[in-house]
């Protein structure tokens, strides 16, 4: 079996894992407070073009949206967010346990639009029961999207303006920040993320790492104590180092944007493969996630040789799924379903 | 200015204030532990022909609502409601302030159905994430609901049968309790409510009371430490007395149901006027909220005399408005704007 | 049976249950946006000669407790208090259950110092492992305290300085304000409470009120959004009015102030009786609650005609119990107590 | 500077990353549903003797307490346990912020009794306003505690009896486990805590893995949907293998036994140098946490080349200190440390 149903099927690049040998019987302080981190954050700020921001490590994506978005409200605040929105559907309501309602917008693609978020504070502010209602706080974004879809620079601009202007905070989930980057067509890099967010972060369980999550802070306000609300969501890691070492060999030399290009390379020659035989997708996606429409035979035919996800059925004949490549995915195997998407579904 | 803009404008029904001030210096126990609770309770649990029912008493619906569902839930569960739920819009998140979310299911009336609540179920626990989402722990629903629309016996039982099969919890709403009972059409008694859900309650704020809602619980896990529940909530009154003599006097010699049965008659004469001019209604409503749909000017007009509630804007000439009667209302108001209606709308 | 077990036993002042009969049938908006309410909160800041403090209304102490201290700290930041504190005991962890640790400090009567507060603040700030512990963000402390005891003017003073030093919220629990006024000796005034405090409030419920607690809210920050940090708790009465009502009597003519120094007259006839007999006391209370140290005849003897409450056993042979008078509590009851301490102490 | 201050500054044990490093590129499903973890599992139910268990991991302590502890309670409901223990003081309110109390005990070392819990109990359920107080609901204790003091059989046997009794569950925090399992004098077993408890975990992070727990659960109501309080917490590791890579090489041949006896050798070697130059100690410890009381020219000259922690101070003379093992401590620095200690302590 050939696995593509997910972007966290192996372990970590293998830099990273010399890296961690290395290193191994190193004597470091406890909780990130060692030099690799120090060297990481370091190395962070300037890819991030932010030489004043924090800079803090997680494990995963779940604990760290759940901890970013507690320093972001108060407790009569919720986030606005697409419906689809990683934080509403997939982690078991991680922020409504700790207070917070996730206020959701509708979007076929897994964006939103300034103008939506706009219509939601002017709908809530105006509303003469406002105050019996939850308050929008921030607005909660995924770059790349949970459908492999990409706000553009002048999108995220958008947004980044209207919240500004409105009070909200802005807080990009980057758990796939590498496969935006180096998408096709993308004209937004992570100076850009930091300027125009007050905190986002750069997934590293997806891209290259064991696990990890480095967290970018440019609002001053949310730096301040942000390392208690660490330790409270239990996501301060004792040998915090590794994720010091893991950021530091992901950011030294580039191999954090070199690994992503890979796994982009190979979702579009898989993408082009389906194209080329007709197949349609279930969202236009430009990143590591492809999700064409098949039908029943199709499906069973892919399902002797590969995994791949069931996203949604579409109808009772069609069916969307999901090829996720990685910067794990071996050219081989994209070359055996390359030549197999031709002979299916041609 | 005459007020039809809410159910709860006037204080409470001149038989309440006179066992309130015939009772104002007795020395009782406090926190709902006294005689004149015992005496509400044992009146309830014979309207209910619950005799192993708990009766509880709290101050109002939004501590209520929070309060059941936090003995209903485990913390990774939620409660299926309508998306016009009282508990999903109006309550300012007070339940994930708790830490539950709100898994809404669509509705143009206010009303779920068995079979939405099945659907709900089913997809969640065949999603090969679903340890990855929040699973459904009860239904909520408001008996009337928002909309005024009203549950039959045969709906309620559906959604009893298909909760019990599955293992949710089934909690009705029954704010406006009284109004539903005296709708024409009804065929659901306080008895169905109780035999038919876990837990409910019956509303006095807008239905007769200075304030206070009576929850009925049937299900005994339910009972077991439910007044700690009250209590963790700020629910637990001092003088708890005061819910007691109020509920003792709605329920002693049937003041309940006659005074809903008052606002009930006040609110089909306004219903047939409307009607009769041809206006359309946003909802269907057979209880003491009417939903009338009128154009700019008919606003304006209504407004100079009467204060009602926009609702929701239908397009840009046309608007959803609130016209409440209540225990308190006044025929001659009602004569007054029964008149007004065929002058403005003929 | 003669009840001092405490001081909610009965129902409110006369002048107040003449008000709720009079203003019964006026109709007006909901959630203290009435008239009554607008005129109590012009009253109560006339009282504290703070023109420019918020005025809020809720309906009992451990909601409001909830609700200011929600208002006041961060998730990851507790209250100190004292072990005592009614917050840290008698709320079924209302403040737990909202996410807030309480912090306490030792105290044999009730009362903590300034130099306490600023020891725990400093301990917290040099230890190494601060970010893994919860940090001090605000001081609650009652007036009176639970024993009866009483901060004079300098010690409230001292602890706000400290406070204000340090950077921490103080918040003043009045449920029994009118008895710490009306307190032989006392040098505290409302105007003292509201320049010395960020928020306090003044209870009803214990002192007149059928119910009802006014929060006094000087600091600019915590006014911001205040309602829907009540509205969240469940503490926004849909006839808000009544509340209103109640504190506009109690505040129009000094009503509150002149039933507080009615149940102090008592409290001192009490305790001078139980002096004058040789009993000690386990708190030294100027205040409305009176904690004499009894022996169990005594205990048993008293038993037969009064109702007190057990409050802690000292040893096997003696009893701390607690007699408390009230705004409510008669003459006649305390001159027969009075013969009947004479005759069983003596 | 050789490092004693912490048993987690190092990375895993060399064939910990030998097995990382030889698995590092298969493709496995997620979130611990792999081979490896099936493997681990089983290892552990053998060495547990509890074929029924369930076992699940996690990455680090406090997110597996907060873990647990939301299993075991009701929101009303509160963890006894020592005041010094780990989820009292040193988890920034873990346990509050998902709505909590710790309901501490006394204790000199760390460790509580069993007539300390039932009296604990007691005085709740006898109290006549225990509605108005967090009930009791689990028993919280570490093995071996913070101060490196261990239960024995017998004690952990009356606990665990006392629980039973009452209705309360039984936790054992075992983060350290490994170095109470080999502690001389200990007659305590893994089947033991299995067989005592309703969970424990063992601890990997501080015993020879780079991170991670495994959760035992013998009651089975807390198997049920425990998986889902995983993800809530953001403790559901992605790329889960690794933690049942590590607890499969640690489980398969006793490695876990072996390096813990390791620490314990090395950490006696330093208590008997103490105490052979007559120092005393703050806590009689068995395992590998020594906290040695020197003065303050003791404590600098240590300084110069070690590494240690300041536990409390004594007087201002005498500082509790703390020297740690572990499974990575080298001979050789313990053998310059004992040297030291005669030179420095004699």
């Amino acid at each position: 079996m050939i696995r593509f149903e997910c972007d966290y099927a192996e372990g970590a690049h293998p830099q990273i894992m010399q890296a961690l040998i290395e290193t191994n019987m190193e004597q470091t302080p406890g909780y990130s407070t060692d030099e690799h981190c120090a060297c990481a954050r370091e190395y962070i700020r300037k890819a991030c073009e932010a030489p004043d921001a924090a800079v803090e490590f997680l494990v995963g994506g779940t604990q760290t949206n759940v901890t970013v978005i507690s320093a972001c409200l108060k407790p009569y605040q919720g986030a606005l967010c697409a419906a689809s929105g990683h934080i509403n559907v997939h982690e078991t309501g991680a922020m409504e346990a700790y207070g917070y309602k996730a206020l959701t917008l509708e979007s076929p693609d897994g964006k939103i639009t300034a103008a939506q978020v706009k219509k939601a504070w002017e709908d809530h502010i105006h509303n003469a029961s406002h105050e019996h209602m939850v308050q929008p706080g921030m607005v909660y974004i995924s770059w790349p999207t949970e459908c492999g879809t990409l706000y553009s620079k002048g999108e995220l601009t958008a947004i980044s303006e209207v919240c500004h202007e409105i009070g909200l905070k802005l807080f990009v989930d980057g758990a796939r920040c590498g496969y935006g980057l180096a998408a096709l067509g993308n004209d937004v890099t992570l100076a850009d993320l930091a300027k125009l967010t007050d905190v986002f972060y750069i997934g590293g369980t997806k891209v290259g790492a064991l696990f990890g999550e480095a967290v970018v802070i440019t609002n001053p306000e949310l730096q301040k104590d942000f390392r208690y609300y660490i330790k409270q969501h239990g996501g301060m890691l004792a040998k915090g180092r590794l994720l010091g070492i893991q950021f530091e060999t992901l950011f030294r030399d580039g191999l954090y944007y070199e690994i992503s290009r890979h796994a982009i390379d190979l979702a579009m020659q898989i993408r082009d493969a389906f194209m080329h035989c007709g197949v349609s997708f279930f969202f236009d996606s430009v990143t590591n996630q492809q999700f064409p429409i098949l039908n029943a035979a199709q499906m069973e035919e892919f399902g002797k040789k590969y995994a791949f996800e069931l996203w949604e059925t579409v109808d009772e004949e069609h069916f969307a799924v999901r090829f996720c490549t990685s910067w794990a995915t071996k050219e081989e195997n994209v070359k055996a379903l390359v030549e197999d998407i031709k002979r299916i579904c041609e």
